[in-house]
């Protein structure tokens, strides 16, 4: 099942598309999706709903994230061996964790915002997963059935304030707009998305492909940084959590790092989970 | 004016304490202390209610964090020449800035959750900086406007988790229980904190005064952190920042250091924002 929220930033509404594509709104079953409409049982009467018995939503309203109300954004960084090879990193013995401020949470085709003096922005193509129930010390072989579902994630970096600027990677990762999710939240069916470990992920600027690999190279799979996350920190319905990326970052170009600068377009998917489309603006 | 919310965890309403120190409700006049009832029309709106009216709240129940819905939990390291110099650390040419889990957040009052397996929790008395209007790129002059109001945090740590883990300190800084707030949220009102720069903060343990410092002797003050910060990140109403903690802290103790451990009791306060009291239990 596939669901996602639409209209305009603060104001989104829930919806999903019936088998033609067209939105339905689910505004007369569940208020938002977030939080408790996340958990096993809504998301089980979402599914027992017929698409066609639910309200058209008319035109073509801009698409927002796709979960409202995120508790916690939570990365993981270095996670693809491929990458780490790439950047002559040494792997990780476990798993490396950081934050991206909520409030950089935008629509999957809302414009990306360079900052005023950056020099450094860069894209990353991620899995993201987002928590249905909740918990704390979850055990390895439990964690997927935690899982409401996925979604893509650009997890956008200034990497001068990430790296350069002292302390914590937190500083480069919270600006406005660098944390594009959806545009579907993908529940963890089946038919939908059969093992999170074998999804092709790609990310293109301007139609250059710069980004392709697979969930199939991560150093710690999703079962894994579920558990181990949830000894540290109260996972709870809405929370994402971002995987890691694949190889192709911009810092990563030879023979020079390659940046966005305004007015480019970027394009980057999941497989399974749609696309973003995002155009840089200069802030 | 000082703001709170009291009752079960997840469902505090907000009240005030009048003259006589009687809690008021004020689940008629807003929803909660939370978002846009910390803009400066709205506490204005509040300021100008006479306590005398409002109901009083019967009993003594638990008092909550004292700001809800809070999206960021910003914390600022190394903040206090005087800790700086007692760890032997460099002073930072500029602040170092990481990320408290939203789920950290309980009462003053609550207890405080040592997790399993942990053989380094420790305390951080620090003044809190709660955001009222928001904004991105706030210059110093203008700061202070921006504050809704103080409060007392205690930046609680688990230490292995944070520095022997790999990564960053996030990992070591959100647990459960891990940030409580309050008592009061007290607004930016010259006859209550007429400067955040001239407050004493301390904090025992078993009545063993550990930490004692004062807001003068902050590396960046409140309005330098609110416009750095704003820089990185758009803040918004209701997000709290931990600006730092004064000399003391367990990790630091000599000869050696000193951790929590179950059944501890631990005070704490920033002056003119009252007293927080943690009894500490084994997970």
């Amino acid at each position: 099942m596939k669901l996602l929220r639409y209209g305009p930033p603060g104001e989104e509404r829930p919806a999903l598309p019936d088998g033609d594509g067209q939105l339905r709104s689910l505004a007369g079953e569940i208020e938002d999706i977030a939080g408790e409409t996340l958990l096993p049982a809504a998301l089980d009467r979402l599914r027992a709903l017929d698409p066609a018995t639910l309200p058209k939503v008319a035109g073509d309203p801009r698409i927002g994230p796709c979960v409202g109300r995120v508790g916690k954004f939570v990365c993981i960084r270095l996670n693809y061996a491929d990458h780490a090879a790439e950047t002559d990193a040494a792997i990780p013995t476990e798993s490396i964790v950081f934050n991206k401020w909520i409030s950089v949470i935008s629509g999957p085709f809302d414009a990306l915002h360079i900052p005023r003096g950056s020099l450094k922005t860069d894209w990353e193509v991620e899995l993201g997963v987002v928590i249905g129930q909740g918990g704390r010390d979850i055990a390895e072989q439990d964690a997927l059935q935690h899982v409401a579902g996925y979604c893509v994630v650009n997890d956008v970096s200034e990497r001068n304030w990430q790296l350069e600027r002292g302390g914590t990677w937190d500083k480069g990762k919270g600006y406005d707009s660098f944390g594009p999710i959806g545009p579907w939240l993908v529940t963890a069916d089946e038919d939908e998305i059969a093992d999170p470990q074998a999804l092709q992920l790609w990310l293109e600027v301007d139609g250059k492909r710069y980004q392709a690999g697979s969930t199939a190279t991560m150093i710690f799979s999703v079962k894994e940084i579920i558990s181990y996350l949830s000894r540290f920190m109260r996972l709870l319905p809405g929370d994402i959590i971002a995987t890691g990326t694949p190889p192709g970052v911009g810092m990563g170009q030879k023979p020079q790092p390659v940046f966005l600068r305004a007015g480019q377009r970027l394009r980057l998917g999941v497989e399974g989970l749609g696309e973003q489309r995002q155009l840089t603006v200069q802030d």
